[in-house]
């Protein structure tokens, strides 16, 4: 069936925050991020605009509406929608004690491509628990969606206020460890060995970083070129990389291995 | 002294390759970006655009132009000049026997922001050496410089045909290792021994990867979480770092960190 008014209405809405958090929708486009959908969170699926030229190989369910070669771009995306977007509703907040070893905390990350690659990334390293303050972008965007490929559908993300509130929960939840990563000073990543232990790692956006103000242990990245400051994606990439490769080293064997 | 014509389309040339090929010149834009260029490699530099909105806190040599408030965005780039633009002519391709301990070599890395985030990367891990292939994006594009913060002037970049040429050239000068990053099969980059001992460590660009066909040994970052794959640049920045990583767990020391 065609698109209806009421729906492209909603659709066009989904491009900006108040138009989401009005609705508690949010949209994926793209076959990746769509594939990735109707995975992990078939339930949350309200409807999906498929033009011809999709080329998708996975099943769709929930009401398919048909739509005309092209006319997604002119519903507010910006790049190329491969031809297929859905409509879904956002996750609720996670609620009750993680279960991870360690939570990632991006700390005021405004910009849409940082936050998607870093929840990407947690997303690949196993990681299922992302938490972030306010003043960073909505995670469920368009562009966070787009840059994480869909990942925080299906990992379990929570807002706090600040650090400070953020901090107060871990310690409820049994998180003692509190490291904030820092481009200029602190311990060295590589060495410090409770880094992973039941602990937030806080990383800050590129502009600003985390305030110096904030107590916690710094800790850093050794950058022998010494060359200003790494990408604030790629930092915290090399973070939970960290944590990937000691859980390796330390089983000690390859299993496990994609491949 | 205002902008004349011929200064005007030289700069707007300067945004198409073809400009760029055929004035020998490239631009870099914003503060962190001409800041490196007047560090690294005044030399090069030809005349600089300044708006009074520029907060600049170094030292400018050359030719300076003062031009109107927001006239930078009318020249052809898209994003915030931040009131500043310097025309600096290209280094010249790098030759003679490369130093480094293994080379990155990007293959038909088409994304500015990948390629120039793998540059600013392989600049802050120490690495003064980079090669890529044919079909990747010029590396002082105006996105690729910003996107690297102009690291790309003050290393070696080095372009080939293809891979094989790249491997030819590298046995050439004693670099026997040839590894293919892979995201799906291939030995652990954390315990294969021998990956930075005079190699060349091959990133295929995120869509297509490196062509499987091409004979090499395949090396794989374990992931856990078993997403798709990482980005280009995400792989990337976890390759260098384990090299980082291993020089410092080596040299059993934390001195030369940053702080």
């Amino acid at each position: 069936m065609p698109l209806n008014r009421r729906q492209e209405s909603l659709v066009r809405s989904l491009y900006t925050r108040h138009g989401r958090k009005k609705t508690g929708c949010c949209v994926a486009e793209g076959v990746r991020c769509c594939s990735e959908v109707f995975r992990s969170v078939p339930e949350l699926v309200e409807f999906t605009l498929l033009a011809p030229e999709a080329k998708v190989d996975f099943e769709l369910s929930g009401e398919v509406i048909d739509v005309a070669s092209g006319q997604l771009g002119s519903l507010g995306g910006t790049v190329s929608s491969q031809g297929i977007l859905t409509v879904l509703r956002r996750p609720s907040g996670a609620e009750g004690k993680p279960d991870a070893p360690f939570i990632p905390v991006l700390d005021q990350v405004g910009d849409p491509g940082n936050f998607g690659t870093v929840v990407r990334t947690a997303k690949a390293a196993g990681l299922d628990e992302l938490w972030y303050t306010a003043g960073s972008v909505d995670p469920y965007s368009d562009k966070v969606v787009r840059s994480a490929l869909g990942a925080q559908f299906s990992m379990r993300l929570r807002e706090f206020a600040d650090l400070e509130a953020a901090r107060t929960a871990a310690a409820g939840f049994g998180y003692g460890g509190f490291f904030i990563t820092d481009p200029h000073r602190g311990e060295n990543c590589y060495t410090t060995g409770d880094l992973f232990a039941g602990s937030l790692v806080v990383i800050g956006s590129e502009a600003n970083g985390v305030d110096p103000g904030v107590p916690g242990r710094r800790v850093t990245i050794p950058m022998p070129g010494g060359f200003e400051s790494l990408n604030a994606a790629q930092a915290a990439t090399i973070f939970i990389f960290e944590f990937v490769r000691r859980k390796y080293m330390k089983a000690g064997t390859e299993g496990g291995l994609n491949g």
